[in-house]
């Protein structure tokens, strides 16, 4: 069978279409701002209602050109539907940017990073894939909306991810649905349609719930509304998009940055588990395996980093003196916590901070959080498995008899399942080996330092944020060519979507002919 | 059962006796020098009957203290002999250098790097893992019977991976054995113990035989018999080090570098096409896949260096006038058979070269050489059995019912072999990561920076000697600290012995009775 593109055209066009929603509601959020007395230049209103008119022009003439499917999507039909997304997404979500860049009245007199196309592109592939890093040397140019719009495609990317992988994906028989299948074994599907749409609304509900109870929390803790809503959004995605340029650094209070490592820990574990919390499965959710090894590798490295802060006599960033034990705890956990989950939230120059605590930091962006939350790496689960089998095999070395079936808590590890972690494992190296080259390739006329290149690549291929070096916690990406933001682009929604479905987009056989 | 360590220590004591008699062996050849008119320092000579007559002493009290095996010797004696062979093997081999140090007329007078024991570790270990990493700065301060040695610690060690891994691992079922059947299907073994002997002896043979004819081509290309045996070694062993500090950049002729060259790509070849040759089976060497994808690697990055070196405008090391093309392809195929091959050898200093270049002769020095070869790195067939692995677990994200049978050749890849692979690619990548942060830190005293720790960990893992940096062509390994020394003679024997052989032996469960 030929791959039904003009299935595929559908739903993209929905998609966009609901993107296109989104970009409408952040013009009213701008509307009503300028008519309660915002400042006169109005650029942004404009440039938000283009966008939004736009995109649902370009998206229902793709819906008008494309076909309802008549039962479930095919599985290549799925895939690409998935890749497109993100990456035309990204593309349409880009708009109220470069057209605000345009219009805005001292167009003409300075620039700004958002007058090339590809660094809009760059920004909400960032922000869409719940990286949160970005080309802005200035975040207070943007107007209150667009920072608005830029905090909201956090928040879409967050739920979609979620959505995708512990509702729709494994549904499908999709990708990484045999890891998902560890944590959320829960009842056997009867009849599947039903079933997504009732996970995938309850998943909905859930996210939506976490976004009032934290927006609610920081509001309580000082933040403006504004604020609240924004950096709620950027948490919860795990993205890491601030509204101000030295990120919750921004913010002292200790009590607004407690409330955010809540969050970010909450939100790097698998949704799934809230859905059985809610089923009062609270015994399957205390044991989940996944969840402890979350937790531990957080105590661990959350220990590491604060002990080398003590050590290397690192200097308190407001008072200049060595840093107390409370402050180094304070800033070790929220980098810990902000690195694991790859939210990428910093509160301090960790660029500075000695090797040992640099070297965590860096694991940590491999590990990523948990399988099924809206964090990125390769997930906890991956590293569970990958370790068992790397031992598995060790033994085997000198015991070819004994053959032991591997287990994640009660769950046991399948054969295929073995296969594709480690693939996926193998292939994260690979990507970030392949991305650092090209960056140091295209960088090459500017003498780029391979720390930052290597961790360029690390901190997009993971979705995290802010690397070391050029790309470090007080940086921004906007200085690369343009050549080098297409190639972290594509390592960003390469990470988000779990290497896989984009990368089996280029083997030959997927165009096919079934 | 336990582990039945008298078994072990009576090979081990045999296997220390012939390295002391390969000393003794050095010892008579400094003695004949002498005779026939050497310097009037003899403190060489006696260093060497020292140290055979130690080696001698302790392998004769470890054999009488041990105890032969009745059959076979057990999976896990076996294990546990090879890599006590290597540590310890190093350990006995240090000996002369470091004697001869303290020996030495001006010892009261200069320091030398021999000085210190772990150096000469170091150097024996790089020797014998025929990495060819050097601590010395100025090579020629090292008399010539220790320079003889130095080489043939490369050969011992050469000719003892091959008949490990081509003839006695597989044999006893361990290790790489499921990736050597593959290239060497061969007739099936009918009784196991005189089939080793017989593959080892004919393994023996062909390695000698090699050594003679490069001996002699050196020697009829102008080189003095002295330096054709020092340098054949080196070669064949894909080892490295030279008698010279500017490597075989201290030759001018080109016909020497040709030699070099063919014998570096022959001892890149799986021995057991050989083995295969001698018993006439032209066919299946011709279409051996493995042959075919090696010679195909290397003639791509070959092709891409020389038009790097050529694009880049790179100055030619003897006239100081652009390179011309004949040049560049001499110096390009020369580093490109040198890096893939793992030996190491160098004629101009490539840190110097553009980064295209520096990039393929990176990779190659993962992929490596032939597996049942002399020479390091992941070997060429992992990489193929990888690269099939991973585009079939591509095709499984959106086929999920198709299951094809994977081949390398004619030979299925059988599941575990898939898994074994993979675990073994993920193991190099995480002992890379884990040598360059512990050089990182070893090192955080003298700020070394990121490529030089990296490609020092990557050139000792590979078994290769020269990094980039403060490793580079031009640069030593004297300069770094004791505990980097040690970390780096430990990736040089983990890689020597892919990795597993010395891994087991830090898993619980290889102490445990069975």
């Amino acid at each position: 069978m030929n791959l039904d593109l003009r299935v595929v055209s559908y739903y993209l066009g929905l998609m966009l279409l609901i993107l296109s929603a989104a970009i409408l509601s952040v013009a009213l959020f701008a509307g009503v701002e300028h008519l309660v007395g915002g400042p006169a230049d109005t650029s942004d209103l404009r440039a938000l209602f283009l966008a939004a008119f736009g995109g649902a022009v370009f998206a229902v003439a793709l819906m008008r050109g494309g076909r309802r499917a008549v039962d479930l999507l095919g599985q290549r039909e799925a895939l690409l539907l998935v890749a497109l997304g993100w990456l035309v997404g990204a593309a349409i979500g880009a708009l109220p940017f470069r057209i605000w860049a345009s219009l805005r009245m001292d167009a003409a007199v300075t620039g700004h990073s958002f007058d090339s196309y590809i660094n809009c592109y760059f920004e909400t592939m960032s922000g869409l894939t719940t990286t949160g890093a970005t080309v802005l040397q200035a975040i207070g140019t943007l107007p209150r909306s667009l920072l608005l719009w830029r905090a909201l495609t956090h928040w879409l990317g967050g739920l979609g991810i979620v959505v995708l992988f512990v509702a729709v994906l494994p549904m499908l028989g999709v990708g990484g649905r045999r890891v998902y299948r560890i944590e959320a074994p829960g009842p056997t599907p009867e009849g599947v349609k039903p079933r997504i749409q009732d996970t995938a609304r309850t998943l909905w509900l859930i996210y939506l719930g976490m976004t009032l109870l934290e927006t609610l929390a920081l509001r309580i803790c000082g933040m403006d509304w504004f604020n609240a809503v924004c950096h709620t959004f950027a948490t919860l995605a795990t993205g890491g998009f601030s509204t101000h340029d030295s990120s919750i650094g921004g913010f002292e209070s200790t009590a607004i940055r407690v409330v955010i490592i809540i969050f970010m820990v909450l939100a790097g574990v698998n949704f799934g588990l809230y859905h059985q919390l809610l089923q009062r499965q609270w015994r399957s959710v205390r044991k989940d395996p996944e969840l402890r090894a979350y937790f531990a590798i957080l105590a661990i490295a959350a220990f590491i980093v604060t002990v080398s802060l003590l050590q290397s006599g690192q200097l308190s960033p407001s008072t200049d003196a060595a840093m107390s034990t409370g402050a180094a705890l304070q800033e070790g956990v929220f980098q810990v916590v902000s690195m694991q989950t790859t939210t990428g939230f910093c509160t301090a120059d960790f660029d500075g901070w000695g090797f040992a605590a640099k070297a965590t930091l860096l694991v940590l962006m491999f590990i990523g959080a948990s399988a099924g939350s809206t964090g990125g790496g390769i997930k906890v689960v991956r590293i569970m498995i990958a370790v068992k089998v790397v031992l598995a095999e060790l033994e085997h070395v000198y015991r070819r008899k004994v053959v032991r079936s591997l287990k994640i808590g009660k769950s046991t590890i399948d054969p295929e399942l073995k296969l594709n972690t480690l693939v996926y494992v193998v292939s994260i190296a690979v990507l970030f080996g392949v991305g650092t080259m090209a960056l140091m390739v295209f960088e090459s006329h500017q003498d780029i330092d391979i720390t930052t290149a290597a961790t360029a690549s690390a901190a997009t291929l993971n979705n995290i944020g802010p690397g070391l070096g050029k790309v470090g916690a007080s940086q921004n990406y906007g200085w690369f060519s343009k050549p080098s933001k297409v190639v972290m682009s594509m390592l960003m929604v390469l990470g988000r979507l779990e290497v896989f479905t984009i990368m089996a987009l280029f083997t030959p056989r997927f165009w096919l002919r079934e």
